[in-house]
């Protein structure tokens, strides 16, 4: 056996199979076996394979995460049965939960504030910003003529530029501006758009102000890109209900379980660590319905929790007004999607995802998004202040223990029982096994033991 | 054909068929044909599927994301071929470029600063604070007291609960306060036994208000829940060389390369627009291989971008001094990771891709993600201040616009050296095209137009 290496010229110019080779070879224990595994996740229609392996590169196998749905979920008064892509448990039960509560008490709804989507060339410039100021109506009409045939197909389905500004950049060592370019993109998420449009204006830009303010100062173009922070692409949903209408919650009056919930969603908007966490409740059911439809959810994460901080303190983004025996929960948050271009139909389960949802346009697709993320939100904090979070979580974190555990059907069930209402770790269950398999403590605790 | 209907009562306690049966017949066109191909993305082994149905519920299928490798990682003189699981064109070529450019100039380095989880049992209080204060060291005696069977395992594995402080929570119009618990949860991510912990720790503390300070006021738990946002589990990762050893960069020479490097860095420093998508960026490659590993990208991304807000503005994540002739650039962000525990070991890949990596524990993870994240961001910022970003993407969103376009291989390469260097959009590619498959234009031309 010829001696592992961890390096390699050369990598990408291999074919797949080779690539496969080589790293199997060099990196595990029993090269053949993982092959064939990592073989056998590659999807059977090989043209399918091939559109994912065109996704990214260096491509050598699929990762799969479960496709779940939450059926009964009513937005703006249409039902939905919602897709979601996420590992983590519960999430889909909590959005399932929270699609049914809310189904009898009027639904989600939800509206789009506005769409507009922001890019910048950012540049230095060590003449007047008076200069700059004077002369954006000329400049403006250079941008636009140069970029006219970027922008001819945008312009025809609606979209394209809406306004272009000139904004300093403060609080640097640099005298640094940007061009703070909006777009309306319609229903595609529209960064290749963005940003060859603004690489042209930053051509313009550079060649503009070499050819007309060459006396007036030194202007230097250091990058074109489009901005995931879209505070004005913008999306609102809620729920509301008299809060006599929530019933008991558990053991819980509705008096009660309003006043309390309301008390948590304020600790989110005052302490950044109960933040983060609210808010990734939050991106739990937003970035499900995300990544099902083929979109960017590190774009959407990066866009939500930079406006979480909009104020200057890092906060959540759900709000609960309890006033006049109304009980109103509502989160706000920027949310740019597509629903054409990218993979919302490249990917074959994106475009499944799509068709279960009726194809929405990106408007619809923001709005659904944006409850997912509200219904997420319910259904955490209700559990938080009522039963507690491990309640629900016990009896999942049981399942998976069980699987690592390998115990069979009739020893789960005996477990399940045992751990009903208990606390539920992987040590209490390794012994409670271990008891069942062996009453007299032998080796099989010392493997069992071993194998943690 | 009976009439489709959106709603559903039961549907959890569907089987698996039941419920993929009841979405195609009521969702889609074509049941029959969507049931084969739900059914086709599958798991070839029936266990392994079960237990990827078991992450979730009301699975249906699977979601593929394309699993690549970035080869020739060289992180503190070990090299490593990271898994990534990503749908994004050119991030995991990105990380291989940067991967190759610094291996020649020391590799990667990174330090894990300190390995602290946190969690809060958030309470109201009448009382006085001093009360609270004055009582803590004996609380904390009956807190770790009533938690001891909890703590076992994970003291015997020297982790557990570090510290118990009460703090306040200010700005509301409740008197607020927390139990401020900082944990160590060694190689595993530790959320079920935090939260196992602090709902132990809740029903104690309302206890012992309940016991010892009835006269004193009045204490009610509002919850109790880990927090996401871990600014002590904090992690730092660079790469340093002369400037002159940068070497020319494209056209650039490697001083002028590090000046703007420098600028556009700083920039992301000033400009939260700005900010969130250079992070967003770093989010690439970090979540790519979080995903890879098991691990919860949405807990990841939630503690980073809340860091990245910590001091009142929201801000880049990473930081580049260029200072006598040296060149230095470096990243330091929270991440909370687990390489034992949760998915990491029952998710097929997942446990592959840790093999992988040599079975690292939670803080070499820790290191490896903080430096892909900077990998990321080298190469998206070095594309930025030279040829422009969409010069690289552009590549990659035209082979997506073939595949959308069903160009033949022919037609492909065709397209693809007239397009060399040129603006990429749909529509220049699909007319393109046109002029290819119908010199003449004609009918040809306006069923293409139907379908973009």
């Amino acid at each position: 056996m010829k001696k592992a290496s961890k390096s390699i010229s050369g990598f990408s110019k291999l074919s797949k199979m080779g690539k496969l080779k080589w790293i199997v070879e060099n990196f595990f224990k029993d090269p053949e076996l993982v092959m064939q595994e990592l073989k056998s996740y590659w999807l059977k229609d090989p043209d399918q394979q091939r559109i994912l392996d065109q996704f990214s590169e260096n491509t050598i196998s699929n990762f799969h995460l479960p496709y779940g749905v939450a059926p009964n979920f009513i937005l703006n008064g249409t039902t939905y049965c919602v897709p979601m892509v996420i590992e983590e448990s519960s999430v889909v039960a909590a959005a399932s939960y929270a699609a049914k509560f809310w189904s009898t008490r009027g639904g989600f709804r939800a509206e789009v504030l506005s769409t507009r989507k922001v890019g910048q060339v950012y540049f230095s410039w060590t003449g007047s910003a008076d200069l700059l100021t004077h002369t954006l109506e000329d400049l403006k009409k250079a941008l636009l003529k140069d970029a006219k045939d970027l922008l001819r197909n945008m312009d025809a389905r609606g979209g394209g530029v809406r306004s272009i500004e000139i904004r300093p950049i403060e609080g640097g060592d640099h005298t640094l501006y940007c061009l703070y370019v909006k777009f309306d993109t319609k229903d595609s998420m529209g960064a290749n758009f963005i940003n060859s449009v603004l690489e042209c204006f930053a051509s313009t830009l550079q060649h503009y102000a070499n050819q007309r303010w060459a006396e007036d100062g030194q202007l230097e173009v250091i990058m074109a890109i489009l901005s995931n922070y879209t505070p004005e692409c913008l999306v609102r949903a809620w729920v509301s209900c008299q809060v006599r209408d929530l019933g008991a919650v558990l053991d819980m009056s509705a008096d009660e379980f309003a006043r309390r919930f309301k008390i948590a969603i304020d600790i989110a908007r005052l302490d950044p660590h109960r933040a983060a966490t609210h808010n990734k409740g939050i991106f739990n059911g937003i970035d499900a319905l995300v990544i099902a439809t083929g979109n960017d959810f590190r774009a959407v994460e990066a866009n939500g929790h930079a406006y979480a901080a909009r104020n200057g303190r890092y906060a959540g983004l759900s709000h609960c007004q309890v006033q006049d025996g109304n009980f109103e929960f509502s989160v706000e948050l920027p949310i740019a999607l597509g629903t054409v271009g990218g993979l919302t139909s490249l990917h074959p389960m994106a475009k499944r995802s799509l068709e279960l949802l009726g194809n929405p346009d990106a408007e619809q697709l923001m709005m659904l998004t944006a409850a997912m993320g509200l219904a997420q939100n319910f259904a955490a904090v209700r559990s938080l202040v009522t039963t507690g979070i491990q309640h629900g979580h016990m009896r999942m974190h049981l399942v998976n223990i069980l699987s690592q555990l390998e115990a069979n059907d009739d020893e789960a069930q005996e477990i399940s029982r045992h751990f009903e209402g208990k606390v539920v770790s992987y040590s209490a269950v390794r012994d409670f096994l271990v008891g069942i398999r062996s009453p007299k403590g032998s080796c099989v605790e010392n493997s069992l033991l071993k194998s943690s």
